[in-house]
């Protein structure tokens, strides 16, 4: 029997087809990589980005210039401008504002052909500590609301280069999801006066089922009503609303378990694209008790979902309990089958 | 500049960016027709589907038999099932039920390799009535809460079949979206006493730059802040809130609406994939005043929306003024170029 199932947090209800239960290899999932060909992310060329904002460079090089371990740029290519103002408007009974904000690509480490499950600990705690130093910069720019940083890995994903890099966007308005997460959460807070994100890890945590893995900070579990195959969350265990209020210490941590988790996703799925988004409370304090900081990591396995985001109505073929025991169960020193097939260099 | 506008109904932000403003052309949608190979919904493979529900036979021929021109089956892998209880339950703060639900095809046509867009009249009228027939049926089980019709077509959109068809899914629960919608177009009414969707398209057809056509009882247009490129709905002029409730004799200007518009669609996006979904009120009179009839066609031009779903914030590269325009001046006469290339028989 397919179950319902209703998302705590935002009340949307999920069809889990327990029956026709899909494994990882159901999804047949190809995964190219063409190697870097002029890639504007490699060092060397430098002059084809728009100049840097922050860059890590250990050897102190000049700025635009290789040396870099890390750099954060403009988008070449920005969804919403940094300069002007915000000049709300109506038109009739429409309301419209000019597309302010800030568009930043973070290029995580120099290595074409690497991604963030197969970093050494110091290029994947350096990706957290850039997304954080950028967050705290711009929240100064009165103008913005929400800052959100998210990563498309694959084609299939939006990407549309395959150096591994994430992307920040800060936008004047707080976008409708996380409204709706902050709604969510706030009703329960004020009914139990208490966090929903915590009371569900709790509860996760004492069941176990869909526990992928923990650290002494952090835990990786699939949700209880998971929109799609595979849909994997990572969660501070004490309570944060923010990635800037997480104490420093613990971001190697928080570092470790989103490379392992997404190592274990490329093992399990063969290197399957995916999207992952930070869910953060808006730069207002508003949330800051009830909101719970998390990473939402989404692989594109299925195709339908065009009918899907049209209706927020999602049929997912896998049970979360059963992507946490695939997941649990991968052999974390494998190599996915498609980068063994398409060695690139 | 690019411009942030937001849905009046249920208040999501999506940024418009104008000045790279995509054109049709620019999307590079390829779409292949493969043809009749064994395709179970063509004439002579009725045993190959479940037992037909209802039928257009204007012979009169026997049930699941060649010589009907419409049938409705059951979908051989039914994402709910239609026996059994409710059975609600509560794990914790978790809550789940049976994935009781009904779950139908509508084959719209015997002829395999044609489409909506290029129905006869009657053809295109019968798949309307095929939809309300089946919706008044299933609304008399209490279980049913909502009854959703939609079409994917093309693999890209979903659909696994290319032979024309469409889908209905009864369920227990109201889907989010259009719990997100009859909240919305409540506000307005308590706050108006007017339908939102009746002062919207008073002022499309007074303002006209996103208006694509329009008869004596229906209207197609670009919405003002739509998630996609080239989104259309389309709306009936009077206000009612389902399907059911529109009149029978202005049923052949709805067909002809939404074919002429789909044809519109596919000459202009070189018949690009996409989904339709009817957005009509829960089962029960929730919303009579102030919901308001319509169907939403979403095509699939962009690879981003794993991003965009997962934080509701979308990036539309073609403004709907600009997409309204496209579709206005395209020739009806005219044959998707990716059909004179796979013309199949």
């Amino acid at each position: 029997m397919p179950e319902l199932r209703k998302d705590p947090i935002i009340g949307r209800w999920v069809i889990i087809s327990t029956e026709r239960g899909k494994r990882p290899s159901d999804f047949g999932v190809t995964m190219e990589k063409k190697g870097c060909k002029l890639c504007p992310f490699c060092p060397g060329n430098e002059s084809a980005t728009p100049p840097e904002i922050i860059a890590f460079r250990p050897n102190g090089s000049r700025a635009d210039r290789p040396g870099w371990t890390l750099r954060v740029i403009s988008n070449k290519f920005p969804a919403l401008k940094i300069e002007g103002d915000l000049n709300r408007e109506g038109h009739g009974m429409f309301d419209k504002m000019n597309g302010v904000g800030a568009h930043e690509v973070i290029i995580e480490s120099p290595d074409h052909s690497s991604d963030f499950g197969d970093f050494g600990d110091k290029t994947a705690q350096d990706v957290i500590w850039a997304y954080r130093m950028r967050i705290i910069d711009l929240k100064k720019d009165p103008r913005f609301r929400y800052i959100m940083v998210f990563k498309n890995y694959g084609e299939a994903a939006g990407a549309s280069l395959e150096h591994a890099h994430s992307q920040l966007i800060a936008t004047p308005i707080v976008p409708k999801r996380v409204t709706e997460e902050l709604e969510g959460s706030q009703k329960y807070y004020q009914f139990k006066e208490r966090c929903i994100f915590c009371d569900i890890i709790r509860q996760e945590m004492s069941d176990g089922e869909r526990v992928i893995s923990s650290n002494d900070n952090f835990v990786a579990l699939e949700p209880f009503a998971p929109r799609m195959p595979f849909e994997t969350w990572i969660l501070p265990t004490k309570h944060f609303s923010t990635l800037e209020d997480i104490p420093e210490k613990v971001i190697p941590d928080l570092a470790s378990i989103l490379r392992e988790t997404l190592k274990r996703l490329a093992v399990s799925l063969n290197n399957a694209p995916y999207n992952y988004i930070l869910h953060t409370r808006p730069v207002e304090n508003e949330g800051k008790e009830y909101f719970h900081f998390h990473i939402e990591i989404m692989p594109k396995l299925t195709k339908v979902a065009g009918f899907e985001w049209g209706t927020g109505f999602y049929i997912n073929p896998t049970a979360p309990e059963d992507a946490a025991k695939y997941l649990r169960e991968v052999n974390l020193s494998a190599v996915p089958e498609s980068l063994v097939k398409n060695q690139v260099h």
